[in-house]
């Protein structure tokens, strides 16, 4: 049984379309998941960014499984994997493997707070020697500002001790650049990989020394936010910077996954993008109408307008 | 189809025991809850206390079956059944009511935060229609201590409109009094029973024409908080809810999960008692004795030593 290969580079987690029914949309899923991999970047399906916890287990079974009956490569897919609940992460974690992902993205439990490194510690471990298995990789998901559970740097030692190999990683959603910087110089030169939360730290962390970044804005701005990746050593690597926050400054505006969902509704002409799933509520049309007017404005400062065209997706 | 009779009373987040497998230990669940009952204290399973986010729905789905299977009484009991997935949500509802439980206790959804009333309602209300059960009865979790997801007076209010019958009440786990007493006061005569989260504010609840109270200690110390209930009118109330907060202020010293379990287990000799599921720990040995000192000591304080007689449980 072969290791997959190290990922690196951009990932996004993909947002989750939904039926008129409120079902996953396989087929929607499946299709922007091919088109995001057709760019270049890798899936971390079932972020926070995918709607994953407002899904069951058995719905991610189901989409997972999607992918790999239409022949989409695992290799450069993370799902998360995480739960509040162990005996579900190590399901799930159990199915990504057998589907032969790369690795899985793991939230820790986030109904409890305040329960420490060594709760968190017991939490993670019994995950990891309950799966058992040498292909499992997995990278730590720290989102404070959502969970309010952060994953503190004498955790991330601990896990590293106690299980090397195994703790492949982090994305850093925490919106701190120190706490990303601190976690690259500790701990990317024993090969523990450290992705940005999103493209906003993306310059910084590939000039730290950093992986690259898994950005929920990959979902609609891909080709730039690449492009930066592979061209960070370059002359106008700020320039590229700059002209990426500008971008994510437009979605940023709303709620995030409504808007992005809108977005590509908008410019794929399938409104069932629009749908999200309660507690996330649908953009309202004035909102709608205003995003689509600053899309459309932004299209000059967006290198290639085709970045924006989900259209393609549909082809 | 009969409605069952409208809960009032002393419940408790029944502790959930496990093996020493990690498993949910069915043969304690079932005598401790028979216990409870004998004291007269209802049922609310799969609360915070349970450690219910940290159970699968399969999981929960069982101890349900194995408390019916040994002739429990559903009338008394409020299962939780509030998930981030709404369709966990329904399921577990579903099965709660072909159970002939009483009523449902429900968190929002607690992995967004900042969702709002509107986005909360989509929740709650997406699951009350796909549940279609005119037997289903919602008693509202306002816990955001620990959800950081508060439900609103407003929420409530446009809740109570638009499903009155099915919105039956609330456990107000918030440890804010004024917000306690703003509920009681504006829907508790239409029908909506407020419960204390804990028996702190037992006497202020009734005293302000509450429903009662839903508190963990109440797997420890059920009999002194069912006295104050039934006699809250009596002289001696205030030096009650005083003993209560004396004994209550002893679990709180610690973790109380852990510390009641480390009781539990004291009293009945049973040690298994003792276990938690990650990311909760249990009871250091150092801590359990200073514990269990003060439960010793405090036998003079508690009305009679036998509300501690964890003991009884095993007969």
């Amino acid at each position: 049984m072969s290791t997959p290969p190290r990922l690196q580079g951009v990932l996004s987690p993909v947002l989750t379309p939904f039926e008129d029914t409120g079902a996953p949309s396989h087929e929607r899923f499946v299709r922007h998941c091919r088109w995001l991999m057709e760019q270049g970047v890798g899936l971390a399906v079932f972020g926070t960014n995918s709607e994953a916890n407002s899904l069951t287990l058995g719905e991610k079974r189901k989409l997972l499984d999607a992918l790999v009956a239409k022949g989409l490569s695992m290799q450069r897919t993370m799902p998360g994997a995480g739960a509040c609940a162990w005996p579900d992460a190590v399901e799930l974690t159990r199915h990504a493997l057998d589907a032969g992902c790369a690795g899985v993205l793991m939230l820790p439990p986030f109904y409890y707070k305040g329960t420490g490194d060594e709760g968190l510690f017991s939490y993670f471990a019994r995950v990891i020697e309950e799966v058992a298995d040498a292909r499992l990789r997995i990278y730590l998901y720290h989102i404070p500002p959502v969970t309010q559970v952060p994953l503190s740097l004498s955790l991330i030692e601990r896990l590293l001790d106690a299980y090397p190999g195994v703790i492949a990683g982090v994305k850093d959603s925490g919106g701190d650049w120190s706490h990303t910087e601190a976690m690259i110089r500790a701990f990317q030169p024993m090969g523990f990989d450290v992705f940005a939360g999103s493209e906003t730290f993306l310059l910084r962390t590939m000039r730290a020394g950093g992986a690259g970044c898994i950005t929920a804005t990959a979902n609609v701005n891909p080709t730039a936010i690449l492009r930066l990746y592979r061209h960070w050593r370059g002359e106008d690597a700020d320039a590229q910077q700059a002209a990426l926050d500008r971008t994510r400054a437009i979605f940023q505006a709303y709620p995030m996954i409504a808007a992005m969902k809108a977005a590509i509704a908008w410019k794929s002409g399938d409104v069932a993008w629009r749908h999200v799933r309660p507690p996330l509520t649908p953009l309202s049309a004035p909102a709608s109408a205003q995003l689509e007017e600053a899309l459309a404005r932004a299209s000059f400062d967006i290198p290639a307008a085709r970045e924006l065209s989900f259209v393609a997706a549909r082809g």
